[in-house]
């Protein structure tokens, strides 16, 4: 059995930084757990002048070859981001017989096949806690705790970028922009801010979420995707009159149609657990045939948070390394599922009309919703702005695709001057 | 390897039936994520007439026997509940080499050292997911997906029948009497409900997650516990409007003066994650060092939500088998840690007291608190009953010894009527 287990760490950036500093604090409750010293020996970083707080026995290095070509080492921390150069390491560790640990949603959800299959090659564990929900516990509670149940849904706050930019102007009324300079000034939103705000970040999650939830791999390329820039402090409140809250919402539904995975802003009922999520919180809903609804909730990104679920894992490898046993639990995509296609998704909707304020004019609306065959739930004629009045209207469930020809419909009637807003509305 | 994993079950009661149903209808799913099948070989019941949905092929018996003593058994599941002779069998099975995967906070809450040493002492493994939360995951949270943190404190809705009584009487404003009678009507108050109504159940369970949380042994007998019996519409009332709802907590904190454990009534912020877990369903909110709050949330009991934990600890014995590995994590109390003894806790208090409407009696009361250094955060005078004025107060925290001392003082005064609530407040 061994005393060492040394670890290769690439990347010394915030989430690097954490771990260092877990695995250092926190070293000797890490023995107990595992049976063995968890030692990082070696670290990769682009320029060894900026390394600060690294545990003084580490070797810092520059060449991927000091790490991948090192025989005493065991486990390949990856928490570099991005997708190239990582996943190439990362596929150079699995090949090489190391044991993989990342945090990359980037690689995760773009090449979880090819890296399961090196891993299972190799016999090495591939753990990526950390890649979804930060320090939240969501891949082993779906792989592992879950097991037992037919997963039919995974709905998430997943983006706490998004989720700060949304709480703020649910809470103080602001607009987009103004709340997209105070999250970029805070360091909650990059510079180019479109991977958070355009939904990339949270489609990537949500890929790798659905992969293990329905056993079906699904890669980013499968999820339709629309971010919240068009999102107005109207909406908001509009939504909040008729009970609901909107929230960047990443869906994964396994429909008879097939795999149904999104992520766009929805309307949800304020007493749904998601609703009160607020700020950069994630949570994670879960529905299960046996289990029925579950939930899990916390920090969805930061330092500590994020190493955390790196250093979880890596206990976890650690411990399977002490126990002589490897890739217990890799790849669960058995299945090969087929996917359903936008047009086909079934789906209730808010609609913000701006028409003009004249009898008749509800009646026209309404009459073409109908020929659509798109049912109103409710409608409510909102203020006067000038000679405009107004509508707001929510939809019973309907097609994608009625609700798209609706809409051409109502963007040819002369009684309708503008579409402000369609939005998805969850109803439970 | 093996190609068929063979089960005993003990008990056939609720989560048995849930048990034999996952086993039975998802059996295709779990042969792929296990590469072996899971069989159930043989049932033992009490009442062999009684059986119903057993998997055709499996023996029913009555004489323990005949699943310790079969060689061909793997795993034990044992889903009987209470001491005995649950434990006895449990001890038997490990004993014998088999693995053992329970849903008994009973036994696992007083017995976990003896049983942990037995399957260390066979190299087998003991899993009992389904003891605390019904099918949240959360033993296997604290175990794996949190082991990189010092844990804090964990705070649990985590006994559903209490919980379903107080959202009763909060929503509704019934008194306790009437939404017990109702909780038994419906099933789901036992007609004896001690265990439930005076905190015991949610005892044992926080008992069991505090061992793994702290990594020190806690048994049912180190738990503080207070239960629901004494609450009052009144009290329900005066919370809301002071901006709290009252739900019935288990506490485990890991403070300066050692571990202490709890189970009472406690007021909490409605805008605590907490506040809005609602009815049947049980919600354990954890703190650790590193990923901050996190909270895990879903159905607490019943047939196919416990079934959902069981199997899925059978799942992750059954990967371990076919992967030749065995008792990977065993017991986690490396510790042994001393206990914070009640006296010593440090709470904020909610106070409701009848006192003589006369000039001066709140200037008494006030005074008597300063005296034992309990400092008062509010202070609202309330309904008028005759010639008496009923005080609602809450303190900053203090020791739970002032508020004794308090208290006592108080119940000497001439100005004082009555003590109606002391109940304990949760601030964040």
């Amino acid at each position: 059995m061994k005393k060492v287990i040394n670890v290769g760490l690439l990347g010394m950036g915030t989430v690097g930084t954490g771990v260092v500093k877990l695995l250092t604090a926190n070293s000797h409750n890490y023995e107990q757990k595992v049976g063995a010293e968890i030692k990082i020996k070696t670290v990769l970083v682009r320029n060894p002048d900026k390394v600060r707080a690294i545990a003084s026995e580490a070797k810092i290095t520059t060449d991927i070859q000091d790490i991948i070509g090192d025989p005493d080492i065991d486990i390949v921390i990856e928490v570099m981001g991005g997708e190239s150069p990582a996943k190439d390491y990362q596929l150079a560790a699995l090949k090489a017989g190391k044991h993989v640990v990342t945090a990359n949603k980037d690689v995760m959800s773009k090449y979880g096949r090819e890296l399961f299959a090196a891993a299972e090659e190799s016999s090495v564990d591939l753990m990526f806690e950390a890649s979804v929900g930060g320090g939240i516990p969501i891949i082993r509670p779906l792989k592992q705790c879950l097991a037992a149940n037919n997963i039919t849904e995974v709905m998430g706050i997943i983006n706490g970028t998004t989720n700060f930019m949304l709480t703020k102007m649910t809470l103080e009324g602001v607009d987009y922009n103004s709340v997209l300079a105070e999250a970029q000034r805070l360091g909650y939103a990059e510079a180019d801010p479109t991977a958070d705000v355009a939904g990339f970040d949270a489609a990537r999650k949500i890929a790798i979420l659905a992969s293990i939830a329905f056993g079906s791999r699904v890669t980013v390329d499968n999820v339709h995707v629309e971010g919240i820039t068009g999102i107005t402090p109207e909406d908001i409140c509009y939504a909040g009159e008729l009970g609901y809250i909107i929230k960047l919402l990443a869906i994964a539904k396994d429909s008879e149609n097939g795999i149904d995975v999104r992520v766009h802003p929805t309307l949800i009922p304020i007493d749904h657990p998601l609703a009160s999520v607020n700020n950069e919180f994630n949570a994670i809903f879960v529905r299960g045939d046996a289990v029925g609804e579950t939930m899990f909730y916390g920090r969805g990104a930061g330092e500590l948070p994020t190493a955390s679920a790196v250093v979880a894992d890596v206990i976890d490898v650690a411990r399977d390394i002490h126990h002589g046993v490897s890739s217990r639990i890799l790849c669960t995509c058995f299945e090969n599922r087929p996917f359903c296609p936008i047009e086909n998704t079934q789906n209730s909707y808010y609609i913000r009309i701006l028409v003009d304020d004249q009898p008749g004019a509800l009646a026209a609306i309404a009459g073409a919703f109908g020929l659509q065959g798109v049912s109103l739930h409710s409608v409510i004629q909102k203020s006067q702005i000038g000679r405009f009045a107004e509508l707001v209207l929510i939809t019973y469930d309907v097609n994608h695709l009625n609700i798209e020809h609706a809409i051409d419909t109502l963007k040819g009637m002369t009684v309708v001057n503008q579409i402000n807003s369609v939005i998805r509305v969850v109803k439970e």
